[in-house]
C-alpha cells in the first residue's frame, strides 16, 4: 500500500470503520457502497469517500469497496495484523473486567500476566492467567516481550508505577487512572480518563435541557 | 455569567481543566498564572487564555486565575453543581467496577439502582445498593428521578436495552457496549469504546516504531 500522511481526525475514526467492515465480515458481505455504510454509520457517504481515499483505490465506482480487503488494509493501519502482548497492572475490579474480555483477542491483544500489590490474590488467576507480585513485574516484561502495560491502580501508584515502566521495554501504556503520566517519548500514553467522559455527558444533557425548556 | 456559544473542542478540554483545578483547590492553592496552569497541564499558556477567555474576564493580569471560582464556574457549565441520579444496567465486572468506583458521588453523580438479568445477583448489594431484576427497570426509573443509565451489558442486548429506554424520561446514556445506539434526539449517548481506544495505542506504538526503526 501507498504510504500517505493522514490525519490524526482520520485516524481516530478507523477503529470504527475496521468494526463495521467487521460485522460486514462476518455477515458475508463482501462488498459495500460508499451509500450503503453511510446509512449503516449515520456518516455522510461523502465523509466515507474522503476519509477512504486516504488509502488510495480501494473504493471502484459502480462496485464499491471490497469488504475483506479494506477490512484487513486498516486492520494492518491499526497494527491489528500483529500479535501484541499485554499485562494488566491492577487486578481491582476494572483490571479484572477488563482481563475478562477475552473479545481483545480477536484484535491480537493477548493477556500474558496481571500483576498486584495485594498479597491475598497472588496466585489467582483470571482465564488461566494467574495473578503476580508486583516485584517480578520487571523481570516478566523482559521475559515475555510485553509491548503494552494496561494500568488499572489508583492514580496516586499510578506516576510511580509509570515510572518503573519507562525503562522496561514497555512500548505503551493504556491508562485507567485518572492522572495525566508523563513520560518519555518512547513510551505512548492512551489515556481512558471515564470521569471525564462522564462529564462531557452531563454537559450535554445540561445543554439539550437548557435548550428545550419551556419558556 | 455571559452565556456564549463555546466551541466543541473547548467544551472536551473543560473536564481536564476541572480536574487539575480541583487538585489545586485540594492543595488550598488560591490563584494561578496561565504560566503555571501551563507547565503543570503541559499545554500552551496561550492555548489556557483563550480556553478560559470564553468565560469572560476569569483571568486578571498580573494576578492570574481565581482557582476556586474558575473550578465552580466550569464546574456549573459541566452541570457539576446539581446532582444527577444514575443506576447501571449490567451487573458484571465492568458494571460491578463502575458502581464501586466512588468518586463519582463527589461529582454529583449519585448510584441509584444497579440491574442485571441474573437471577442469582438479585439483592446482592454493591457499596449498599441492591442489584435489581430488568423487570422493575421502567418503574424504578420513573419514581427515582433517574437521568443517566449506564450500559455495561454485551452489545447484543445493549440496542434492546436503549430501545426499552427510549420513553423512560432517561437524559443520557453512558455507553459501554461496543455498539452504536441510534436513540431519539432527546437522550444523549456518550460512547465508551474501550476497544477503539485499544486500537489507537497500537496504532500509535506501531507508528513510532515505523519512525524510528533502524535503516
Amino acid at each position: 500500500m501507498e504510504e500517505r500522511e493522514i490525519s490524526q481526525a482520520v485516524i481516530r475514526r478507523l477503529p470504527r470503520y475496521y468494526r463495521y467492515l467487521g460485522e460486514l465480515l462476518a455477515n458475508d458481505v463482501e462488498r459495500i457502497s460508499s451509500n450503503d455504510l453511510s446509512k449503516r454509520m449515520h456518516v455522510t457517504a461523502s465523509q466515507i469517500r474522503q476519509d477512504l481515499n486516504n488509502f488510495g483505490g480501494f473504493g471502484q465506482q459502480g462496485y464499491g469497496y471490497n469488504v475483506k480487503y479494506l477490512h484487513t488494509e486498516i486492520g494492518k493501519i491499526l497494527g491489528l495484523d500483529v500479535n501484541h502482548n499485554f499485562i494488566i497492572i491492577g487486578a481491582g475490579n476494572l483490571g479484572q473486567a477488563l482481563a475478562n474480555y477475552a473479545a481483545f483477542e480477536n484484535s491480537g491483544f493477548i493477556l500474558k500476566g496481571i500483576f498486584d500489590v495485594n498479597p491475598r490474590l497472588e496466585g489467582v488467576t483470571i482465564r488461566g492467567v494467574p495473578i503476580r507480585m508486583m516485584e517480578e513485574l520487571k523481570e516478566f516484561i523482559a521475559e515475555n516481550n510485553i509491548e503494552i502495560a494496561v494500568l488499572t491502580i489508583p492514580k496516586t501508584k499510578a506516576i510511580e508505577v509509570a515510572e518503573m515502566l519507562s525503562d522496561t521495554g514497555i512500548k505503551g501504556i493504556w491508562n485507567f487512572a485518572h492522572t495525566d503520566l508523563h513520560l518519555p517519548e518512547n513510551i505512548i500514553v492512551e489515556n481512558v480518563h471515564l470521569a471525564e467522559s462522564l462529564m462531557r455527558l452531563s454537559y450535554e444533557v445540561g445543554r439539550y435541557d437548557e435548550e428545550h425548556k419551556d419558556i
